[in-house]
């Protein structure tokens, strides 16, 4: 049994509030646990200069400085823009980029995340949330005529596991790390899938020692049926959002 | 009757959330019609350097980019730093720095202001809210033996009013002015007051056009008005929080 | 009576010298008491992008670091900033924007204001003088052809007061502070006028405790009688620079 | 066959020289194909302030301009970061940090990994170079007394492997990727290793579609034997060293 | 005959007005035909921490927007780097360093050269006016008690010299640039020397085409000239400020 | 004789390799003793946008921090700056910028120069090595027909020359200073020339103590014997690049 008294393939309890901010094109505040992220997705006024057919998507991550006990710094520095780069590849894995396009060309759009608090997991719900306020953004471009047709590939959504150890016995695979299992655990891995299946990031490091490969498959195997579940949250608050 | 119904001398909507972040030593998410901001309160490792005697209080203002419509830029510049020195400045004038003091020496102390949606005002909600955040976070330092008394000298609450035609007609004062007013404002005045009466700051500027000595007593006169109104909603929220 | 002989509602001895750098194409230095202040107006070689029609006007504000004792920071900082964005509105308020057009459209113009001496009201002495170097560059901009009718609505002159204690009594309104007394003032309140009535601008702080609307008004009438005599000296640097 | 005629499982030339910076504490010039990475350790003055126990190690990894063609930009930016957090992650999986203590205390070492020619496999190259460059200074620093004992847990070298597709056919596992394959790879995998077994880092991208489980199985594979290759190389460098 | 009337190996009219800003320990503003710098020299808090026995000068090296036209930057970058750290050598070629010793420890001074007006030789007027603070605040030290015996081994002085053509005719050596000579000049030498005879620096760039020996030696004659007559200027302005 | 058994009027082992970076569109490794520079040309994709006629050169210049023990930092600072422009003047008196134009404009080249082992003398080196990989590039250029006729005026090589005391003995001039006789030089003199005769550049400093005519003279003397040499090494590398 974990501390929190979940099974170790359990999600934390999570929650997606669609257009959380009202003025935003798209938005949503995901809830997993304690850590709460907003996400809000714009139109930016110009595509990428290097850009030359289709649209783009970018992400941006940080973390209020009350986010976190003792209090954050503002700037997130290399390690902000390393969460920022791949909840922007995430989020771009999800969408047919050649279709995304306006009547006066190639449209950009940028998904803020700004974590408001912080209990573990935030690159992960910064993604499956990123998606909630694209897909929302992406819906209205269309009733408003500046986009025809879908877009979208597939939902994309994240989930954090790890080898854990419990008291003095040998780590095992937990799915969904707060922040007092992801400080001790032995290995950290961020998944990221798209509901189409296949994988679009596995990212995984061992913090405090090594893994091995029936470790990995191991944590996978739990990784696969958290972002299962997401799914299934992702389309309820976007059939909420209609 | 303004844009939206309200009389002349009418606050919006206004809510205080306190302990919003459960993580932060004190917080409160204030609420002032469309106007959204996240307060907090946080213990700093050390004091000032050139400090001497007593304890410190700062603040810092922020915008999420997804705050506004048009998306913002993440960082504030010159007019986020002037109005965190305001809000800096107003929560010191509500404080007895002399008596913030700790067992081991001056107590510094951050209020972290994070607009998360903006409609106008948010500097004055900063203020109002950050108050909330404060006090909750130095009445948790006494009970966990922290510090000794009570270092609220009076609640500090601020408003906005202005100067602003309705239709073709000459200008009137109103008060809490939302961006749709604001943005077109002849005169915008930003008021801070102590719950003990007293003015801490009066920031008026002729956007387009001047103001005279009568209409400056009008919107001071509206101002204090607002202001004692939220001065009973601070004090809700307090008790709320015990 | 004050530490340096005046009363309690008379200006420093002050002076307006025009031309003071010769290649700009407008300049003033201004002295109030020890304050010194370089003000040159240049036009910028384009107009801001965001300009749709008529012109523009900006203004930076920066200290020698020479001109304090100890030695001041190069780089302005968040209080800088902030200065520096009251002269530019203070500035823009005198000209009729709509107005500021050469033959090839909208004429941009930068006011410098460099504190090269410091003893207190740089900012109001950087409004005052800016204009006089501000009304230089206009008129020759009008003698060069580049600029038809007059672009000036009316000269901007600001002071500022405060509520200063003289000895243990309870403290007094107090006209043109230099340092000595602003450092210790009760209360600090900086005012913008035009030459045609109407205040521009109003920034009072309570730096050591709060202030009264009847301190209110007795520091505007003190800022009225300060602001008049700087009209009058305005007039005769601009006669000089004939 | 691949375009420089290559099997799918076969590393490029490699070729490592040790002592390449005569005046580092310890150094190593990498050559993977065209790519070569220049590896320095060096002893910093003082250890991390935050460091209680033990010692430390850190990475820095840049790019000279130019290293490609066209011209790169000399401020690697946030994937520079990233990548420096990668290989710094990866040499301290190497070493017994615990270990990591001189006479006067932790001893912190950093290695600069300045690639001089890229071609593909830069962040591999400076983690397999760099920890040459690392194990000598230790050696040289237990020379000179200043550190008893072996602080080595086990060599740790990294290789990138690739979903790759060869003309029109299905993308296929490939070992060791040059720039030319890189950049058109569906998937690309750099996986960190230690000697004695174990994953240290897995960072897979499907930079365009996605990969499943048998696919990233037939990734891992290749890069085992890449790794296996690579450590016995270093062990030569490091004998030749000697 | 020079545009402005002047022989090959006349100075510029110059002037020093020593004490020029009254709140700095030294300061003087020297005036080289139109160039004006404003120079002030203070005591830092700490020397540098590298220091271990003896004290320390150093320059800062900065021109108002206003002082060029069109307008300057205000960032210096490179080039105003370059010039203080030219600067800064110069002056400490002047004092014995290992005397700059007080009653808790060794001093450090910093000479800022603020160029007001810019119309050529602006680097070379910092050093000789910056010598002339620099004067004036050791001597003010000296009367305060802060420093015992003369730290000063010569005076320091500096003029530029060029290869300029008239009309149509071959470039000869000419004294003391202003801009118009500067910005056509084949050839620009800076030259720096001590009072007590002996070059400092110099530095001599080939801006079109390159010069020989014999123009060299042609240039330093010239420099010497321009050294006597100012070092003499410096010694009245120095007299004056007793 | 000198501590590495030199005469004075001899410069140390040196080696061109022309053609070090493959993929450079010119590039050559310079070694002096051990100091070891890497020099690439690069076209930039545009030129600079003051530029009316003819082309540009620019060159920049870092130095690896394992470059020098104790570790250098990566960010060079002023002093960088300061040999980045002295580089960059340099290789532009070597060409004919008029010259430098291609079928659809100006041209752009960059040189950079990146130290990867210190040992004094690293800027003349950058210099000499930067004239190589440059006429390398330009005879690219013209053999992919991007450039007509020759561009190059005449080789530019630099050396390094200073006032050194062996024992107690008075300094005396030295030709090509290693960092153990350049850090106790009395005067460190750079000197840059055209391989046609003329001085580019004579960058003379007074490190400790001042210098004589007689003594300029005689190290101007030295410079020329070494630039020599350098402009036969320099026609070697490039023949063998051909």
């Amino acid at each position: 049994m974990r501390a929190d008294g979940r099974r170790f393939d359990e999600l934390r309890s999570y929650s997606i509030s669609p257009g959380f901010i009202g003025q935003a094109l798209g938005s949503a505040l995901i809830t997993a646990g304690r850590t709460r992220v907003i996400c809000t997705a714009s139109l930016e006024p110009r595509a990428p200069s290097w850009l030359t057919s289709g649209g783009w998507v970018t992400a941006e991550y940080s973390m209020l400085p009350g986010a976190t006990s003792p209090r954050g710094r503002r700037d997130p520095g290399g390690r902000g823009k390393e969460i920022q780069r791949l909840v922007g590849r995430s989020l771009r894995a999800a969408i047919d980029l050649k279709r995304l396009v306006g009547p006066s060309g190639g449209l950009s759009l940028v998904c803020d995340c700004d974590v408001i608090e912080a209990d573990g997991g935030t690159r992960t719900a910064a993604i499956t949330g990123g998606f909630v306020a694209l897909a929302i953004a992406l819906r209205r471009l269309r009733t408003q005529g500046l986009l025809v047709g879908e877009a979208i590939l597939a939902p994309v959504a994240a989930v954090s596991v790890g080898m854990v150890a419990l008291d003095s016995a040998a780590p095992v695979a937990m799915l969904d790390l707060p922040y007092a299992e992801d400080s001790r655990a032995a290995v950290d891995l961020n998944v990221v899938q798209l509901g189409s299946g296949g994988l679009v990031e596995v990212q995984g490091t061992g913090e405090q020692g090594t893994f091995s490969r029936p470790e990995l498959a191991a944590m996978l195997d739990l990784a696969e049926i958290g972002c299962e579940a997401l799914f299934v949250l992702q389309q309820q608050a976007l059939a909420e959002a209609m």
